[in-house]
């Protein structure tokens, strides 16, 4: 690991010009409403988890498309009016299992753990429950990251990003949660899908955004060679002549461009040794922000970022900005 | 490389048991069937390629579910009543370019390069044109062995082979082509897509399956850690209770069961040093087809097996099967 | 990943000859009662997490040779005479953070989490805060695994092993602990570590043992190069004429011998392409097991085993045996 | 693969001082009129291939010193006053089967594709036929790059490139060529050849030239890691005091000086993520070249560059510059 | 391997700010007289090696809180008021074995070949049979490097570099030395650890340091993710609140400091291509140097520099200095 | 590293058949009784090593086809009617320098060490001064194992042998060699060529053969993926009809025919560990060798073998066989 971006009083300064398509709100307007067509109908079941201190829903709702979303409600055994958590996954992974997610339960928060569609067969420690029955009409890299990139209308995370807006609904619903006290969270991808629903949900009231993911696009894959955003090199260096469509397609999805739509507190958190989402990638999401932000920096950690450290910061911002004792 | 596999001698007696469904018959059946519904509606668009001894046309045609497949038609400029080769591509890759293609043609013979859905977007030298508009209940490992794989009925192969299956009867209806002198070829995942061809499709008069891909699964995933077959073992670390329902699945699409429903003459290759596709499993396929046969061996090759000097085996072979001086 | 090791037929047999030292039982009497010449010295420090489910304790006791210990004792918020589970650390890793070690307090059990003495420095999302104020005499490799291996006396494993088999007494002295209900836990290392203890203390009353490590030495460095056993290859490469002292030290620590003394109910859990702990070692261990016991297998997981699936099925294990409701 | 070298608008304007020595004309005079010395000996054995449209010769010719050089001489089938494309082949490759290079013959070109000597034994798809009897007074690092490099006389280029402008003459004595129109084309090593037999060849009409090695050592030893420049670098690290000699030895032979005197029109192509042959070497060339000139920049691509879409645009445009219909 | 670090123009002027805590003297006056109280306790054992122009005697000595130390004393047969070189080794290396350190003695000199306490058992080609039995109050991270960092008092090079020192006095006090003529020498590490020691000991009177480690920490931690300065990184990942703590006991050790108190005569070698020890932290250090010096570059090698061509240049270097005929 | 090949039961019983062509001796006397033809010329210019106790002499003959060999005589300060070791050296490496090649000469033998011709230049620590002139008629896989192997006229080692033979002649001339006590000596290809010379010279006494390379190569290309066996399998896999040439030329120059000649006591070790040269290929050698012998095996090392401690094996052995006091 090595300081590889730029350094960071730099960074701190870094705000790219941002690439926004005229129809970037009805784009999102259009989806979303959409979307709304289809009945949210969540589904709350009981799950017998072998867990005393946490009552555990195997929850189903209805998403883009009206395509069954898999996720965990996760409540701190006889809560009630409860501030909620929706978190959201890293790349590979789906919603594993309830003992995976108890930080927030145990904190005192209910907690929504939602599934990414497709993802969760790679990575055995986190096992999904959601397909994505969109295949998508062009040829694609393998992952999600290029599935249906040709056309913004079939990209893969119009379909993520507007489960994402929903399962803020479904938490809403719950009898356990105080629905005027939700926010979103996630690390890496999980982080990029939280800073996209904080700018599209208009009821979110803050933000945890780790390490993210899907931000300044054009940017990532020029400086690293990890995965995933080498996908994305991958397909151009195929798909030779599709430059302009592929690029025009992120425009939509581009975390900075969600990012200056922030109302909400955020709180982001950023690693410079982290060749997987550099650092000044994150620095392009979060100075953009509008809204109140704050940034924790982890000098010399790679892309787990601070990890449980910063978990620990969360939960103590949390707690205060939603008045838990 | 090494001799990793069995010896020679020991791969030559090799024909283990095949685990082949009571209805493996009937599911292809409905499956064809079912496709069959669906106008096979091929388009032969001439293709302006700089060419002057092959006439190119750029094809379309309804594959499963009505889906278009995209597909090069490649005839002798002038050539009439001439036998063809329906040839299918290797894992990553798409039909690529016209250029990439013209062994078959300047021997005298038509050709129909089909794309493989869904691939072709991450191998810089082979693009493809067609995508897989399904993408599967269920969530999936990158890549496509995976897509669909806890159902035979949403399995991504089931669409693959139909699609081939199609492309022969798309080939048959080319003015320039003998539709009684049509054969079936590919290397890797294209083999193993003839082998299933050629035993699905009752008019296909030869085979020529070189180094062939998803034929015995179950030896494939237990000795080899080299992709593609690693996506299934991936699959099975995550998805933990899966492996009955996701081998039950292969089962309807494992080579060896196809193979000893072949009846045309096959021409088959394998290679000594081939990590990714193990000889032992080459020969589990070899030995069961039903039909004449022949192999050749190449004793110190890996996947790439005789490459170009196989492609010349293969035109004396099949100028001297279909009558072509 | 491959199935690399013996098929699971002869794994289920295998049980090698053990190399017991004659004094093994003299050299561990010697060793706890030398400890225990030290007070224990057990501090409970209530621990600022922000947490409302669980509460915390910062904790340090005076371990082999009186080294301070830290470890994390977890206790379900407002809960009495509990069955509490103590847990050791997997091979890098350090007690790490509260957050991380929420299960067993969730579900109703008290826990222990302790450090492994001079690990946690170097895995990010692991870190610990104890170290191993004995160096010895000898030139060691990086890492722990040859840290005074050519001493039984020296060797770091009995100091860690002590630190063990002290925390067990820890766990007892804490007012909330039921102590006729304590289980000894971990994975890898801490399986290992788990797996010794059990035999050396005699009032555990159950053992949780996933994917061990430390177990039939002789035949691990012989068939895997993976980390961390091949940091006795290295040593024996370069230390030329210490085989001999080194295999003596090691039948001390021999999982095998530990086993051989279970006395227990003991729930092992093995996964068949693990190279880092080969089945066969693991089922040396098992099979060696003198008490009840059960096994559970990962047929296509590597190191990682059966992740948070095997933690449910301890959960529901360790209720049913310590008539958890 | 990222954008490691300097921005696009940037490598537009690269244009290094050339290290020239003063004798570089005469030294490739006196190479050359040597060589004259032996007997040109064209012989087209006609090659019994399975092909219709092309007519394959197997051809031999005296190239430097009066050694035998192979390659394949490929005829549209009757065609007769070709435009001729002497084709040159990438680094460990050699002429490979004629079935590997139809694309040229199916456009309406002879074509005739060269060994390059010694090379070809390493590669399984691409055979070569031709030895370099001259092994050299000095020790070489594993490969070509340093056979001879201490002294210009001696430096394996110098009978390659004498090799390749013979093989022009070939070309032009066989019957079914138009010596008026002769082109000059090579990927990579064969760029890189072909870049200097445009410039030491009279007769040449034309130049493709693919993302070109052997140009610009200097710089692309001092930031490639990757091979075959880094031969060079594992001699210079070895034979400490060669330096001045290495890269006197290597200015006889750099493409820069080649392109200073280009006179035919010249169609290059570069990519940006090359890190075999890094854009700025390839914009050294290319911006030295005297002559008329074009280039393809390909954004996304490694050392594959253009692949097939790159010889479409070479077909196009050499059909237009022949008057080819 | 490339040109990574600054180019050598900016690498002859780069002398960087150096971290120098207030009482660094007194922090090694410290040191050095607390281990000073300890005998130093000469033992030169006859070795019988099977050689009869040198005579080699295994020696020990008391080091660091009187730790026995091992090391070769090698004498040329015969000889008497020789000079004698200090020979420090090279991370992992311990003082191997009599016949891997020949030059000297051959040359005329005497030679100390002195262990790294604790290293030497992972480098079959260099044993070493120390112990360091300071094992440190914290976690650290495998290797040596972060051994204690979190303490300036133990941390482990304040006890090598205490060794160091001390081995000058051991080989004053051999009968065959003249006292007034002995220099220090190394590699690497054993160059970081000569540099130091040739400030700390006021007798030493030359000092040879090729490609010194342990120098200008801070930027070497930036810029290169080779081992061992990964070391530390790992460290800092973990151990995520102690940056400040580690650098500041770092600054009691980088070779900066000791180079700007450098009196006697030095004679350094750097790498340009060396990505273990990069060129610019070796030029931080030659270029604080006090003392007469001179640099030997090495442009196109890695971290092996010069290897016994630097030997050779010392050797030369050493006779003129210590007028050795 | 792992125990990959037989045990070690296996291997001390294993002796393969040998591929002996019947003109084998008759090969080998053709080959010396040409090279004889040249004048040996032995040169013997005294070096200005830096150097006291050894004597260097920059040594060059005419070796096979009269090309010039370069070699370092190292003698003993003042020694007269020295036994002499003639040293052979590892693949990819040369002569190096004086400083490397003390043992000998301190131990009490003169030395010749001799290049291996066209070796030395990609190993920074192994200098080579010699070339190959002879380049072969053939393509020729990297490196040099290839080089000519399509004809036991043509291939590399039949130089190297005869250039091995002749420099025993070399050392029997100079002044301070008793010419009755020569042995041969050489780790891995010095190894194999030390084997191969023993057979060969009748005047060899003894020899010391570490590790050989060149035997059983059948063995070797099947079992090992590791260079520099691999050169061989690259070349199979390319030039695809040349196995039966290749083994046949190889039979000329296998280690195994020569151990069958062997006459003179020989010293072997190995390596279980070897991934290289894989021990079953170096007891193939040794179970064959016809004379006197012992082995050393080296249970937990890889190539490296017992290194240093096999030299002082070595001395002690050869001082005791050549009555040095």
């Amino acid at each position: 690991m090595t300081l590889f971006d730029m350094p960071l009083e730099r960074l701190r300064e870094y705000r790219p010009e941002r690439d926004e398509p005229a129809d970037f709100d009805a784009f999102w307007k259009q989806t979303l409403d959409e979307a709304s067509t289809h009945d949210l109908a969540p589904d709350f079941a009981p799950h017998d988890a072998p867990l005393t201190g946490v009552q555990v829903y195997d929850t189903t709702f209805a998403g883009w498309g009206g395509h069954p979303i898999r996720a965990w409600m996760m409540v701190p055994t006889g809560g009630t009016r409860l501030p909620c958590v929706v978190q959201y996954i890293g790349y590979t992974g789906g919603r594993g299992l309830p003992i995976d997610h108890l930080v927030w339960p145990t904190a005192g928060f209910a907690a929504l753990i939602v599934d990414t569609r497709g993802q969760g067969a790679e990575n055995p420690s986190s096992a999904g429950a959601t397909g994505d029955p969109h295949g998508g009409d062009f040829a694609q890299a393998p992952g999600m990251m290029t599935r249906g990139i040709l056309d913004p209308e079939q990209y893969y995370y119009r379909r993520v990003f507007t489960d994402a807006v929903r399962a803020v609904d479904v938490a809403a619903t719950h009898p356990a949660v105080d629905a005027g006290r939700i926010a979103v969270a996630g690390i890496s991808q999980g982080g990029g899908i939280a800073q996209a629903t904080a700018a599209l949900h208009p009821d979110v009231k803050a933000a945890l955004i780790d390490v993210p993911f899907l931000t300044h696009f054009r940017r990532a894959v020029e400086i690293t060679d990890r995965e995933p955003y080498q996908e994305i090199v991958r397909f151009l260096a195929t798909q030779r002549d599709t430059a302009d469509r592929v690029f025009r397609t992120l425009s939509y999805f581009d975390g900075m461009n969600f990012a200056a739509r922030g109302r909400v507190p955020a709180m982001y958190s950023v690693a410079l040794m982290d060749f997987i989402c550099p650092p000044s990638t994150v620095f392009a999401g979060y100075n953009h922000w509008a809204g109140q932000k704050e940034i924790t920096v982890w000098p010399w950690n790679g892309h787990e970022g601070g990890g449980g450290r910063q978990r620990e910061l969360q939960l103590h911002h949390l707690r205060r900005l939603f008045s838990v004792v």
